[in-house]
């Protein structure tokens, strides 16, 4: 009894001091362990930056970079140091790093530090280089100012990562991203201590990389739109320099209308292939049957396998709606004659047949949920996209696994949905054998609705909170901190080049057609486009060759406002205060006069016609608030009639315009459900939820 | 006398008919000739675009990106043509293109175009595509909107340059910019008809495209931050795309330090050579009369002549300071043996002997200013950058001369200076003749002060209008349209991925370490950097390691703000109205009032201080308009002792603050001088102008 007290006074105190550190620092990912000690090392003119023991070399050109960054976040002229390098080694520097060994490029690799901040300077310590690459960001995350200037909080952290697969997968196949595109993808994941960049390379819309082996696979099935190998090798290179292996996915047997339309040889049946335009799921597959298709995919993997130095090689294998196959009588009676009942059954046996090509080469197979059949060997990867249940059963089963499933930043959630998800949650229970089983867990940048001019704002921020989710302790889940210390972030993600808030304003002025974007910004801050795979209905309203520079582009996920407001709310009707009040009825006010501003925007700006709609349902909606809150003011209730008017008005306000919906309903909707006296805040809250 | 007259009321008819079309179109530059006759083309859904005749492979590529702005622009989806092909001949398509034949990218080729808009179609005609390319730039200008939607207007176009040299130099040694900063500039480029790139390669601070001959220029004097000869290729692809020709500069025989890092025993004097990281003049210079010189020229210019297809070859020549030779014997014993008297002459002897190099590789040499030298061959081309006299010179004695003088537009002077600056004004009075020497002129994007960050905002959208000095009619020069042009012009150039107006808002928050800018943008948009060569006090103040993040950064040239008050104090003091006063009245309160808000930003970002004094002699200033305007308000004089206080503060105003200044001084300075009485609007503008 004793002994349980004592246990929860310590756990209260930890807990104490853990949100004291939460909200002291801004770190993002939160570090294993943080203690704070007073005092402060100055940055200023003095500052300088030493490299001892044996790194890798490129902790000289990370360490370089660093000056640079504090130089331009600071701006201190670190003139002085021009490139670190091994010459470097003064132990009074005032960044000074000791790293043991060279870190590899792979997984399970040590990553973790310990950075010692006194007041002459911060001690950085690491086995590896890539743990002192780590060191530096959280560093710069440190750095801190007053009015005099800037520096260190004193203060000792251990750190290192709680899985050790933390990535991003970008599809460049449906949408193609250039080099530069993916190097500022590549800081902001180094930023956030991310070490995974999985590029999805090839599918139905394009085969994305050069092949020497096959060169009418870029040739006829790219648009002429293609990573040369030379880019890759930049990219691999560059992407090394931060710490952060590539993965790449070349998805087979399905998703291959690209391989077809130059190999048309190679399909299950014999038809014209040409690249896809629309997005979608689609019948073509490789002829598993086919010898040659072997032989293709020997040469082409072998290839790919020399281009890309990771040991895991990702071959996709979802989404195969087997018709191709089942509609083939040669493909029929290869099955009865194998045994292979379902067409499930005939993709494991070509997964079966693939796996020899990728071991000769010294890879270790991947594929999504769908590659776990009966039979499939355990040395293959299994990533997880369609549910938990499949990816713990494979956990059980003994198959290595990667989460995906909760992180698809693609679908236009919340970054709370992503943050709350946990690659191995105590739920459910999986024994600590089973816990190593899971390597991690990936964002995923499916390119359906992005373009290079939006990816960035669809990556950024939120999947800074998922990489925290990956690297930091399964019990940091304080979503109002984790949002304090993402609007940090995002500053610091924006000043690597992240262009994931300046796209806003471009595309606010092409839309308006104008400098004055007042009344389209407006509108735009409360609405969002429509969530999971609702915006492109029946994947027949966009193709590749559609303008993504649109309502649904310029706004995007998990806007500030409406959050910021539905709290607001919430306080208001817990425990009401003029000020609160006030706040409330000015932003109403603002968003029922925006209305006629908007039309005098639309009227210089065709393309917004889509918005109208939403602009006029906004309106109405806040004057049914204002309504509400002077029926709240007066403490009386409005009754029946009227709620039943403003429901009207509610309901209607769900309309999409441009593929986006208003993200303001659920909290007028509580006020008017207040306002009527028909109920308490929450009452409204199920039917009036969309999708948040 | 008669016909006189008659002449007259044709050019007085032409003149408006003249300012009729600037004010209706928004063309940028202005077309040769423009004939409205009413009537429009609608563009919707059917849009479709076609290419009959002999082009160049170039313009369907150029075309089918055509499509895909336009769909961007209008937000229309224009998915049924995804790539214009040689198939698509249709002459009833919206845009139906004539082309005769391909064009070739050199000087002189032939860049006409005709336009004719009626109510079904656009029918562009041209000689070769890279006329036929300008028109689709033309056209893109021309979408024009009611509240119904999007259409071309009725017209008439014929249209074909002033000059055949329309180029920017970009100088990418003192800092880098990478491939896609390059695209983007060349995007802008092609946006307002620019067709040569001058990309110089190389100088103190680095050597920036790789050899295969001499891999130690990139290796040991770069950095590490230069061009591949892949990235060389890829962007001369991408330019000539554009129809820009792209024109490389191997500057010799000074600034050329990196060069000596790599190889010392090429230099005049022994020493020891590491690249220059200050920015300047420097006496680091090759011996010319060492023949290893020449061979190593020799090879090094083959291997880029080769690499580089343009017939032009521009070798430097520019700021010798001849200490290097003076100072070492076997030079001087060399000049005196060959009769040469100063430093100059032996420089002219090197040029002459580096010519056949180039002649043997089927170039033609271009060379700044200094090159022209007594007994210089006639035909190389001469670039001038000191003054207009050495270039009248040059044209009068019969070498072909291209104009920088003028353009320099790293000096943050306004758009109309460069604007009005004619590469042959009538005032030169050359001869027909002499006229045909004039080739042209280059905008100089030098990059002491700049990198890829704010590169965009130096360049554009000043550019534009130095185009148009290049494209169009001579008497094309009403200041007041041409501003109101370029606004419309700067956000088309936006919609094309550059960043000259989205770096600032990202830079401000930086700055402001904060999503709160406010205080921080009333400050920035009333200053700018110090001009010419002000900000970078004896060249001692800024290194290749400095940051460039700081105030002087964010602000830039010939901004709005200053520009329109100026107007509507010159206005208000030419004929009072109360909405006049009243605009004064709150742009000076909110200048006076932001110091106190500039003070909560700064507290949170010392990196700010710099501005403290700026802010607060803003403040001050503003408080003497005010007190200015009251006076003038109530028709009183505030008398001598009043006036001598404002000058005090007015001279005190001029101080600089991070390297940047206050840029409204002028019109209040004349507020305070009428309000005391002591004169006229005008009589303060000559003490109190500051550079603009």
């Amino acid at each position: 009894m004793k002994k349980g007290f004592f246990l929860c006074i310590l756990l209260f105190c930890s807990l104490v001091s853990f949100q004291q550190v939460n909200s002291t620092y801004n770190l993002m990912p939160v570090p294993r362990e943080l203690k704070s000690h007073g005092g402060r090392c100055a940055i200023d003119e003095r500052f300088r930056i030493s490299v001892s023991g044996n790194p890798d070399p490129r902790l000289y050109a990370e360490a370089s970079r660093f000056v640079r960054r504090m130089g331009e976040k600071t701006g201190i002229f670190l003139d002085k140091q021009g490139y670190v390098t091994a010459d470097d080694r003064n132990p009074a520097a005032t960044v000074a790093i000791t790293v043991k060994r060279p870190g590899k490029l792979e997984l399970n690799e040590n990553e973790s530090y310990s950075i010692e901040i006194n007041d002459r300077q911060a001690l950085v310590i690491a086995e590896t280089d890539l743990g002192a690459i780590h060191a530096l960001e959280t560093l710069m995350q440190l750095v801190s100012n007053d009015e005099q200037g800037y520096y260190f909080p004193g203060l000792t952290i251990h750190d290192e990562p709680r899985f050790a697969w933390r990535g991003l997968l970008l599809d460049v196949a449906l949408h193609f991203f250039p080099v530069n595109s993916v190097k500022r993808t590549l800081d902001g994941m180094a930023a956030v201590k991310m070490n995974v960049l999985h590029l999805h390379l090839c599918n139905d819309q394009g085969f994305r990389v050069e092949s020497k082996v096959f060169p009418q696979l870029q040739k006829t099935a790219s648009d002429g739109i293609f990573y040369t190998q030379e880019d890759i090798r930049e990219i691999i290179r560059y992407a090394g320099q931060r710490g952060i292996r590539i993965v790449p996915e070349f998805v087979v047997p399905a998703h291959t209308t690209a391989i077809l339309t130059a190999f048309p040889e190679l399909a299950s049946v014999k038809r014209k292939y040409t690249l896809q335009r629309y997005f979608g799921v689609f019948d073509p597959v490789l002829d598993v049957t086919d010898p040659k298709v072997y032989a293709f995919l020997d040469k082409l993997f072998t290839e790919m396998a020399g281009l890309f130095p990771d040991a895991y090689f990702h071959i996709g294998g979802d989404e195969n709606t087997g018709k191709d196959w089942e509609n083939t009588p040669h493909i029929k009676a290869y099955m009865k004659e194998h045994g292979l009942k379902a067409y499930m059954d005939l993709q494991t046996d070509f997964n079966r047949r693939i796996l020899p090509i990728l071991k000769k080469n010294g890879k270790t197979m991947m594929g999504w949920d769908e590659v776990l059949q009966p039979g499939v060997p355990k040395d293959i990867v299994i990533e997880s996209w369609r549910g938990k249940e499949a990816y713990y059963e494979s956990v059980k089963r003994g198959y290595r696994a990667i989460l995906s499933n909760g992180y698809y930043i693609d679908l236009i959630q919340p970054t709370d949905f992503h943050y709350l998800n946990d690659p191995a949650p105590a739920e459910a229970m999986l024994s600590p054998e089973e816990l190593k089983n899971i390597l991690g867990g990936e964002a995923t940048m499916w390119s359906e609705m992005v373009t290079p001019e939006t990816v960035d704002s669809r990556i950024w921020p939120r999947t800074a909170a998922i990489a925290e989710r990956l690297w930091s302790s399964g019990d940091i889940r304080d979503v109002p901190d984790m949002y304090r210390r993402l609007d940090i972030a995002s500053l610091e993600l924006e000043t690597l080049g992240l262009t994931h808030m300046t796209y806003r304003e471009a595309m606010l002025r092409r839309l308006a057609n104008s400098y004055d974007t007042k009344a389209l910004k407006v509108l735009v801050d409360v609405i969002e486009p429509l969530k999971i795979y609702e915006r492109n209905q029946g994947d027949t309203m966009y193709t590749v060759f559609s303008p993504f520079t649109k309502l649904a582009d310029v706004t995007g996920p998990d806007q500030p406002l409406p959050r910021s407001f539905c709290n607001l709310v919430d306080e208001f009707l817990k425990n009401p205060n003029p000020a609160q009040e006030k706040k409330i009825n000015d932003q109403l006010t603002k968003w029922k006069e925006n209305h006629d501003r908007f039309l005098q925007t639309l009227r210089n700006s065709p393309v917004l016609k889509e918005a109208e709609i939403l602009s006029q349902n906004l309106s109405a909606l806040a004057s049914s608030g204002l309504e509400a809150m002077a029926f709240i003011h007066q403490h009386k209730s409005a009754g029946n009639s009227w709620l039943a008017e403003q429901m009207e008005i509610l309901e209607k306000s769900k309309q999409q315009g441009g593929r986006c919906e208003l993200q303001v309903i659920e909290p007028i909707g509580k006020l008017v459900k207040i306002a009527s006296g028909s109920g308490k805040a929450n009452v409204g809250s199920q039917d009036m939820l969309t999708a948040r």
